[in-house]
């Protein structure tokens, strides 16, 4: 990898989001030289503003001389989408760059999208993360790779501006699976959870009680422990992690299960289930906000 | 309640099995004066012999005097069995005494003991444990308790004597509905961890960067944290709590949620899937080797 | 059995609803002599007058002189709420008359009442009915029945004034455990015709085709040969088997399968969407609206 | 559309398999001139030799010159395999002419698969069939078509050769829909027939009478009236239609659902029962042994 100007690492951040935003103010500063693009051109320009960054016309102006272009973006296919045409990132990015792509995707897309790139010389990470924004804004992101050991060690700068735990877990596609999978133990957590305190709620059980006791038994999850005492039991709800896209994360993990051939019962049903709460609860709804399905079902309030 | 001597609390334990046993231990000290009684005469001559306790030779032989009697057995109706005939332990316990039901057990069981008890003046606490062996032999235990206030305050020092953690969460039959619950959890937990590694295992995803990745972020619960790593991951299965025993209490939890009424869709066929695993392992097996089920149908191995 | 008079059978009808009020008619005329009793005064009254029939004052009073006693009531808990009390059916229930029960109701509580009522030398048969109202008025209905061998046919001529097709299938129990069944079947034939129809649906499929080609292979079954293009096709959901009703037996057939340790996770699954749909539709709403649960989750309407 | 010679009708048949040889055989008379090619030559020469047909070296060899090219091969992977190369279809199909793919498939392949062909002026209908061997030697089978009304009609003379019942129900892609949906239903009713006639099996219901009562009443389906009577009771399970081939059409018919974005709990748990059931069986079962799974669950025969 040649580099722009010497320690200077040239980096493209394509997507401003509510994770993706705090992750790019990690990469202002030297030895970052950043450039941004965003769908929404106010938010790119007020970023720009703020950071001192780059703002670039177009996907394929932000990549041009990049070392390496981040993507963060709902859906692997808004990142295929951004690919081609004369202002794609494939008019931009050159031989010998390295798309991190840390979208929450599929990695079946994320293999299509490193043998498109291959072609070109261009390297491909899959890198999703997890934290929320806190961890996005702390710089304290764990952050699941899949790619080749090499492209990951070279990558290692950029992703330690951001991520606390950075970890190599296999080949392209290896991070979009594990973040698919760990977001699926998330929301079968959630869900059951939320089945077991209505059955208790409704049986006159005290539910503060009763997380104490599972939060010191077998039963106890990162579910029991923070979402349902913060979220559920005090009727917060903050919106911090739309349903919509849990829903699509189950999805993905109940894909790759379908693609790996692993019965997977409880995967599917789970699956499922979230897309019957994502119909009813619509697009703006917390993830937590599922358990507002099973108390309507259940006739009952956990608190 | 009147005690047999100043400052002693009698107490009678029923079922010296793997947990029931070490919590014995406990009570075998002052301030308590303890009777024991167990299906097989061996193990309970070989507990008074070691523990100089009073070997009781029936049931209310062992009931007859005590404050408190503490049954620890499989299931609710082992519990029932025991009550009646001339040496069942109503005929041995006092008005004004307590059963202390420490068995896994079931609410609708448990609130019908507590109606034939409270016939005779006698009270009941159903209070199931969780910490394993370990935790009984450090009388770290966490017990949950059913009953009335009353009833259980009277119980702590017994209680304490084996729990670190001792709460009342409700009525009676409270305990074993937050019981079969927290179990319900882990073997929801256990069998979607299952599911979900098998899946990433299959596409080359490393598991212990999975395992990592997962305990460092939203999806993590006691089974990835501890049971998974600890004896799936190592093969080791120790059997320390038999998947037999975690197939009732999720059948126990699924009946209170449908008994609350609860539409609980993962529970239910968590349940029957646990009942699936049963049938293929046997009776023998622990709780941790469904996983060899997964994995079967998988065709791979979770290491 | 003695006979009242020469050649005559007297029999008491209970509970005169949708289907019990046309099968009881069939009982108004010789060679039996009827008595009837419903918790509503109003209708059985108006039955009496226009059938001729006696009309009871009492369960116990219905019961007295009778050589068979029929039950058709919304629940086995019913039927067993009519039999203590000095009005209810054991007060004038005579040694070696029989009671035929034909409640869809629960194998338990029939091998239960079955018991209660042999300490007084009386006789049970489950005898639960399929074929609706229209079935029920041309004494055309299907009789599923358990029982003795003996009892059953005594019984013959009362169940053959209804019945056309009228089969022994096993024990006390087993006429309930079968309707159960059946109903079970029906119950996951329509939901599953309603997933499937309402895919095609969005698919661009046109309907009435589908219909023709699965009601012409292999996937073909009541449901999509009668109640989908009449009912659901039609939008005319004409109210003649309630869901609650439906619920309750799919609940029934679920229970009987985990009592016989039969793992069965596409039953149980059904029983809790059918308690969703319970729960979406209240009370009144027919068997084969459920079809307008999947529609809502669906985003599409099934015609 | 040119004929080759007037009034007849040039047809190539590519995949001589159970089902597609006896269809094949109603082409091989005026007005069809047939072709026929098959991965095993051996098929061809026989079928050739027997049927006077023109055996063909190559896909392309037999599509050159034909009016209709039909496909009857496993999966819609085949079929897209069969069209590139030098010897592929595509290198013989003229422009005008029709590809009609008979295959058990899937709508979005076939949707690819038809703009494919689009590309050079060559039509495509998606034809595939139901009613087994005996229907396809007794030119009896159901015809269910995705396509142009206009291609469907010109193609109608084809079909009727081997269909009885041919209707046209959608565009490209929805015979295939249909034809999954068929065997989801196929698939869901021989399941939950399974389930319930083990439970009662168990409960010593008489098989032989509830199968009697079922089929007379509301849960009754093609499952319960032939297929358990005639290959489980019997324990004939002859090999007529592999488990494999079932398990794909279920997973097809679940792979609609999740596309269509319609929540399908109890298609997407039995897709994952068939695949449990296929992991267990093998390859070779035919799709009515899934029974003995559930019979080796529940520890009773269904007979």
């Amino acid at each position: 990898m040649e580099r722009t100007e010497k320690n200077t690492i040239a980096v493209a951040f394509i997507g401003l989001g509510a994770i993706g935003e705090p992750m790019a103010k990690h990469l202002a500063e030297p030895p970052f030289q950043l450039a941004v693009w965003n769908r929404t051109r106010e938010k790119a320009d007020a970023f720009g503003k703020a950071n001192d960054a780059r703002v670039a016309a177009t996907p394929a102006d932000a990549a041009r001389g990049s070392d390496f272009v981040i993507t963060c973006l709902p859906t692997s296919y808004d990142v295929e989408a951004l690919l081609e045409g004369s202002e794609g990132l494939l008019a931009g990015l050159r031989s010998g760059s390295t798309l991190v792509d840390c979208t929450s995707g599929e990695p079946g897309v994320s293999r299509a999208i490193a043998a498109r790139l291959a072609e070109r010389g261009i390297r491909f990470l899959d890198a999703p993360v997890s934290g929320g924004v806190s961890g996005a804004e702390r710089g304290a992101l764990t952050v699941m790779c899949g790619g080749a050991e090499e492209v990951f060690e070279q990558a290692l700068p950029v992703l330690r501006s951001f991520g606390e735990k950075v970890v190599r877990c296999g080949p392209v596609g290896a991070g979009h699976a594990l973040k698919s999978v760990n977001n699926m133990l998330l929301a079968i957590n959630l869900w059951s959870a939320g089945e077991g305190l209505a059955v208790l709620a409704k049986a006159g059980v005290d539910i503060d009680a009763a997380l104490g006791v599972i939060n010191a038994s077998s039963g106890r999850s990162n579910v029991t422990e923070t979402l349902v005492p913060e979220r559920v039991v005090t009727r917060a709800f903050p919106r911090t992690f739309r349903l919509a896209l849990l829903a699509k994360d189950a999805g993905i993990a109940a894909a790759v299960a379908r693609e790996q051939k692993v019965p997977s019962p409880l995967m599917q049903l789970a699956s499922e289930l979230y897309r019957v709460a994502h119909t009813e609860l619509g697009d703006l709804a917390d993830h937590a906000e599922v358990v507002k399905v099973i108390e309507k079902w259940a006739g009952v309030e956990i608190s």
